[in-house]
């Protein structure tokens, strides 16, 4: 990048996203060295909103390509309380003692709005952040699940290509954002609380069908014996569900964070779901369909923005929406004329 | 319509969809008057891909919007061998003898390529078939889900149209076709057999989940008492899945096509059914829903076609597809390639 570059990103979002004038290639170098300082830079680079930003992003990221891939990618969620932050300060610090590098990500749509739950990620895990063979990053903030999705992916990548190993994503499962970690993810965790079919109404219909596991949390004290029910039960309903994983049976297990019980099986049902899937293909095949998914979502999006933000039609929409919802109008007809307004406008642009 | 404008039809598409000239308002009074060769036709002529057809129907469908919304909409899915057909005769020479006036749609998305399963449904049906209060309708052909999706919805309206109250739309399960069904009725019934673990095989994942009932068919003679276990046990499954539908519990039930058994009592079901998310708003809110789904959906076709059609996408999208499922290519640099081109080919093309 010229110093002329730089200097137009100064003067342009200076006020928004401060960033120092590093070279792309400064970034490549920086974020492959696991300079912590750097890699930050380089995630606040990704998820920046300017278009100067976004475009080195991608240069970066380009550069970085060939480095990631290597780390298994693990999304976290469960309702709140569940104790996601304890299971996941416990789950990384024995990762991290056992010489892997461990990157805990986060998807919050909610923050968006309340400056929601995840911001605080590295006060809620305290020793994991401490961990120098550990990295936390707060949920990317700013513009719609979508944004949030790239901005995650993109993370996820430069986290990958700075040498970490494990990469955790959480999520308070606002929204769709189950669905959205579940498609940048190779194994999926879902945390639970004993008591099966009371606290099953807090978790969203079609979770448990994408998860490679169920976790009761906290089967501690006299909460064990319930989780050793709980277990029971949920492994005969998911009996009755189709897996998240061709070749893979989901099952329940339980865990403490607080007595630590559970904590290593779980990494090895990972591992075991790490090599099953290998062996099969299932685990390649799933993240180059997950690479095209993504590509031909953004473009929907893209084709999404373009036809519902033109001027025309936005301001025809509300109309539109109310003859169709109460039957005056046929929803064909509704996109025929939608259609036809916006083929005239593009073909009026030049 | 004008001569003129019937002789373009009969030139250009006769050799493809054969209709008599008829005029909007003579498709209108015939449908309305239930007869039952032009609503036939006018049937054809919403499952004409014909742009004149196409258009004629939107004006046809828009004089008829009024006196439709009527019937109650209830699909009907099941895997290969369930009895789909016996219990549609059943159930609709049930209905029919009650005063009901009964149409059988069907979407079948793979009678595209096969010629496929639901085409014969009049010999299926022989007895309904011949009921003078019934109408069965092989499903449409030719085009994609999207188009199957529109010609199903569109003939249904017509049928509501002429009067008939119930509409049964029944889908092998082909593709995404059950989603599609649940996406234009307000009850979504699933046919099983006995012996819950082993059927679930063959009913695909979240099938279950978007079932209002579970109707365990076939359960006469020595099955009788394995209905009544399976029926338990799907009873169980289900306490752990959220219902498809807010303020209603999802059970399993059982009937007998050749006993009559059962038969009764699930239209008892789908009555308070109807009865209960009436009171609450339910009913009407997802019809509306349900309309502006469809809407955005066909909008969202437009886009995806206008986008990935176009000749300098297509040409480029296999490559872009390789390097990026290679990793030699993020999905976003992938997405911005493609959008640049596409813009500056819409820019040009005046």
């Amino acid at each position: 990048m010229s110093d002329g570059a730089s200097d137009k990103t100064s003067l342009t979002f200076s006020s928004k996203v401060r960033l120092p004038r590093l070279s792309v290639d400064q970034y490549v170098q920086g974020v492959r060295e696991n300079n912590r300082t750097i890699l930050a830079q380089a995630i606040t680079l990704v998820e920046s909103n300017s278009p100067f930003h976004m475009e080195m992003a991608q240069e970066v990221i380009k550069k970085l390509l060939a480095h990631t891939g290597n780390a298994i990618r693990i999304g976290i969620t469960g309702v709140p309380g569940v104790g996601k932050s304890t299971f996941i300060e416990a789950f990384g610090t024995m990762l991290c003692e056992k010489g892997h590098r461990v990157a805990v990500l986060a998807v919050d749509p909610s923050s968006t709005v309340t400056r929601g739950s995840i911001l605080g990620d590295k006060t809620r895990m305290e020793l994991l952040s401490r961990n120098p063979h550990a990295f936390i990053r707060p949920s990317a903030t700013g513009g719609t699940l979508g944004g949030v999705n790239r901005k995650t992916r993109e993370t996820m990548l430069i986290c990958e290509a700075a040498g970490y190993d494990v990469i955790l994503i959480e999520t308070v499962g606002v929204g769709q954002s189950e669905t959205t970690v579940r498609s940048m993810v190779d194994f999926f965790l879902l945390l639970m609380l004993t008591g099966a079919g009371d606290e099953l109404q807090g978790i969203k219909k079609g979770v448990i069908e994408i998860a490679d596991a169920l976790l009761i949390n906290k089967a501690d004290g006299e909460n064990r014996t319930r989780a050793l029910i709980a277990k029971g039960e949920y492994n005969r309903a998911l009996h009755y569900l189709q897996p998240a994983t061709v070749g893979w049976e989901t099952k329940a297990y339980m865990c403490s964070a607080l007595t630590g019980e559970g904590i290593e099986e779980i990494w090895n049902v990972v591992n075991v779901f790490r090599e099953k899937t290998t062996q099969t293909g299932g685990f390649e095949a799933r993240r180059s369909a997950q690479s095209l998914d993504w590509m031909y979502s953004m473009a929907n999006d893209y084709l999404r923005t373009m036809f519902f933000s033109h001027p025309q039609i936005a301001l025809l929409l509300p109309q539109m929406e109310g003859a169709v919802t109460s039957g005056q109008l046929s929803p064909t007809s509704a996109v025929q004329q939608l259609v036809t307004i916006f083929e005239s406008a593009i073909s009026k642009k030049e």
